[in-house]
């Protein structure tokens, strides 16, 4: 047993076989070719595949993991496109009549060693790239594959020096059950990828390569930042009896999903899942929840190299009416901007992309994007029973503003003799302090709340979720976040409208209890969440339940609020 | 009479006599010179001078103008000092005996054509970059001087084709009445300068060059974005007419300046000083205000090449609390981050600055950089009537820690026999939601809360005010924010702590009788609005202002709270 300590990349627990991915330089050697026309004729064929698969990859990479990650891929593939930097190579192969990949390497050193001697950080990093696409462009004349393969079918976690943005998006996914990485920090690619897939990962564990050997096996446990290969009886026994554990657990949730959410005492919620593409509604249960609460529409513009088409987005939200069999799916307009960034909208940089050019504030300006969102959404609500929901309000004029478009869009159907449903409610998410301190004059003219906790918590504590400096400061259980959600409830309900919630916090099992105490009519969370979120409520005492809005209200520190409850 | 229709860059009007800056490129001629390693030694010196000249302007751009124009010449530095880069031009002089800034001239473009092949947007930057520094070597070669030279004492508008960042440093500020430049748009550094200086500046003003000369005189409307060159008579009169207006408004609020904030039946409140530095407290007048509201201590962190010791921070806060003559002094702690960033102080890029590692939570992470701010607070305390605030206070515990803090560092004191105040009075800015919707709990273990409407409309309306897209959100009117400055002013004073405010809200026209009727203890403003503040002060009637509070409150669009607030 050799346990290695590294950094919490991602949490969760697993043991499984190692799969050791290398990814070392191939180091060409000098060959005359015969034909140099041909062997120029080669080169060229594979740096134009590379370019194409990278273009591929920015896309992909844009829609799964965000602009960071997709900007170095553009990087990548600006450099494999750049006739004039791969000039001298292809002069070479023709006047030496040498291998193209021997050439390609001898440039690489001389551009790379100028490049390194540059102090600024701009030309180092660029040196980075050119290295990087020249040795995979020499990798693939080599005849090295490029897909990284991991031997079998079975799970496996993988084992790497780090990995590269474009290795992250080329694994088998379904295979990966844990990453270790000998280098990488906290905000590297490998530990986005893991967080999106729900797998453990351990980073900037030194020494991982050389205590394993792919096959042999390993226990991570990602939230501890700890890796141990061929773990010993007890470590595996410890494993086990928590999985056991954990699935016993999952059986009651498995039980309580197909039940109607209500407490002992007759209080009934609804609980809906939230979904962001039509792929995951193939395996959405109608039977198990109460609807979509939260559609999320930006896949439909990821997957884009222009504004999706009216036709499109009306397939895609037909789908979404028809897969809910009658009950309601809330479909979230464009949430474009902040950390979604789309290359065809030609977005401004911005110092603070949280506090910018986002969500509603993009659709009331760039309009005709709006209109063709709100007329494709409207011919869809003939299939179905949808709601529209617009994201990042802060004023009423804007709620006014957005409802007014949508009102101009149903008036242009009924010219048009196209078909719609007779009323479409129309919400708003509560997700900024501005929403929340107007929510009673906003619930008289929006026909339902959600409220977005993800935001909200980031904007009343001005702090950035992803910023791990200031994680700490990022917490469902701030009180005045509490105090906010408290607030919208009272207000939703006493202009007579439902209040749901489709943040994290929906689920979150501390505060489950004191939402369902709060009055929250709607529990919008993923679809592994369902069958807890219910377990939750049908094991609860409304009535018993009803103190705990006071005694949380009166709460001063965010560890007197968490005490209280884990009480309840 | 020419007019030029450009973009509003900062508001206010002048009438001035142009002054030209040309900055237009030396083409240096080949000449044989009869010892290269002179000429050599003689381009050495000039690049030396200039690379020292840009270290000391980064310096000074990152304290007064930001990272962002610091950043830039920064890369000129680094660029000015790279031995590699100008080994070729040295070479050439040597071998071919000719002038050094023919050499560079021939490399400059030769690197620069190189880059411009390049698709990659960093290259093409970085080939301007090269260009402007190759460009100011050549000039300087020429005994081209690099100031900008104004003709003549007199204040003119200076009218450029664009000013590059270490230009608008080296102007003569005094003599500035107002920009007018070519190109540039609204974020250019021209705009971020006049903002500071206070004066008129007109951008994107196409034409302008043509229109003037050096000498020829010109009106700008910075507010309009209009520049008219040889102005008419009518065109002359309203502006002189406007100005005379202005001026006897002013004597009227130099006059109030010098009476006490009260209102016409008795309701008397502070109006104090907000400061940046020292320099301007020797201007600083105690007979026209109550004291200092907000003493911001970032200046002694930004002057400096490492942290300011403890001596050095005791003698400022020593000079404030003297200048104060026995009115209080409200000294801020260190709010650095966000859009100020400090080179020794090594801090992280941050995706969203105004959401992350800032202000207080920098302080209660280097605990040592807080203590020693703290230590020469307490110590100059002795000294005046100083108050210690907190910014960016988010929790209660918070808070607490600050102030235990405090509590060691004057236990400290103790120790060593060093004297203090007996009590120093601890309060939080408000400036953030959470605060605001915690302010009850915080009232009650805080001495004093002293409103922060800058951040506060920020973090309200998640709207970064730097950003153009969406500075229409950035409102000081919106109700949200105008409902959380009564909710703090309610409960501060049910806590019986005084209230103040020191964002630019506070000196708003429209804004000061509402913030009166809501019971707001202190007006810390800018010392040029404190006439303007004591006039409104002391022209209103406290009693026939209290409706427009519930008034107020009961609005429901932005529009509605404005028309009500024009009225009062």
């Amino acid at each position: 047993m050799t346990e290695i300590q590294g950094l919490s990349g991602a949490r969760g627990q697993a043991l499984l076989p190692a799969a050791v991915l290398s990814r070392r330089d191939v180091a060409p050697r000098r060959r005359e070719v015969d034909d140099p026309e041909a062997e120029v004729e080669r080169f060229q064929t594979v740096r134009r595949g590379y370019a194409e698969e990278l273009d591929a990859l920015y896309e992909k990479t844009l829609a799964e993991t965000g602009a960071e990650a997709a900007d170095i891929i553009k990087a990548y593939a600006v450099i494999a496109r750049d006739d004039f930097f791969f000039k001298k190579t292809i002069r070479q192969v023709r006047t030496g009549g040498i291998n193209a990949d021997y050439a390609l390497a001898l440039e690489r050193d001389k551009v790379c060693e100028k490049f390194a001697a540059m102090e600024d950080p701009y030309m180092k990093a660029r040196a980075d790239d050119i290295r990087n696409v020249c040795g995979e462009l020499i990798r693939r004349m080599n005849g090295v594959s490029p897909d990284i393969r991991l031997s079998g079918d079975a799970p496996v976690i993988l084992v790497a020096e780090d990995l590269m943005p474009e290795d992250t998006i080329r694994i088998d996914k379904r295979r990966l059950g844990g990453f270790v990485t000998e280098r990488g920090g906290v905000t590297s690619h490998a530990v986005i990828l893991a967080k999106t897939l729900g797998i453990p990962a351990v980073v900037g564990a030194a020494g991982i390569l050389e205590a394993v050997g792919s096959g042999c096996e390993l226990y991570l446990d990602g939230g501890a930042g700890r890796a141990v290969a061929d773990p010993d009886a007890a470590t595996r026994e410890a494993f086990l009896t928590a999985k056991e554990r954990e699935e016993t657990q999952r059986a009651l949730w498995a039980a309580a999903a197909r039940e109607r959410a209500i407490t002992r005492d007759g209080h009934a919620v609804a609980v809906c899942v939230n979904s962001g593409d039509t792929e995951s509604l193939k395996a959405y249960d109608s039977r198990i929840c109460d609807g979509i609460g939260l559609f999320r529409t930006e896949f439909l513009f990821m997957d884009q190299k222009d504004y999706p088409d009216e036709e499109l987005q009306y397939a895609a939200y037909r789908f979404a009416a028809e897969a809910a069999r009658g009950k309601e799916v809330i479909i979230r307009t464009l949430d474009i901007g902040g950390d979604k960034q789309l290359g065809y909208m030609d977005l401004p940089q911005e110092n603070n992309p949280f506090l910018g050019y986002r969500a509603i504030r993009l659709c009331l300006d760039r309009k005709e994007v709006f209109r063709t969102q709100l007329r494709a959404i409207l011919r869809a609500s003939a299939h179905g029973n949808l709601k529209i929901m617009f994201p990042m309000i802060v004023t009423l004029e804007e709620l006014r503003e957005a409802k007014a478009l949508a009102a101009q869009a149903l008036a242009e159907l009924d010219a048009e003799g196209l078909p719609h449903a007779e009323r479409v409610p129309m919400g708003i998410m509560v997700e900024t302090p501005a929403a929340v301190l107007l929510s009673d004059v906003l619930a008289r003219e929006a026909d339902f709340f959600s409220i977005g906790t993800n935001d909200l918590i980031q904007y009343t504590t001005a702090t950035d979720r992803q910023n791990e400096r200031v994680q700490y400061l990022y917490d469902p259980c701030n009180l005045s976040v509490l105090r906010s959600i408290h607030m919208v409830i009272q207000n939703g309900h006493a202009a007579g409208i439902p209040v749901g919630m489709c943040g994290e916090a929906a689920s979150d099992d501390r505060l489950v209890p004191l939402l369902l105490a709060m009055g929250l009519d709607e529990f919008s969370v993923v679809p592994a969440q369902v069958g807890k979120v219910k377990h939750m409520v049908r094991s609860a005492d409304f009535a018993a339940l009803a103190p705990l809005v006071e005694e949380l209200l009166s709460q001063r520190e965010i560890a007197g609020a968490k005490a209280l409850l884990e009480r309840y």
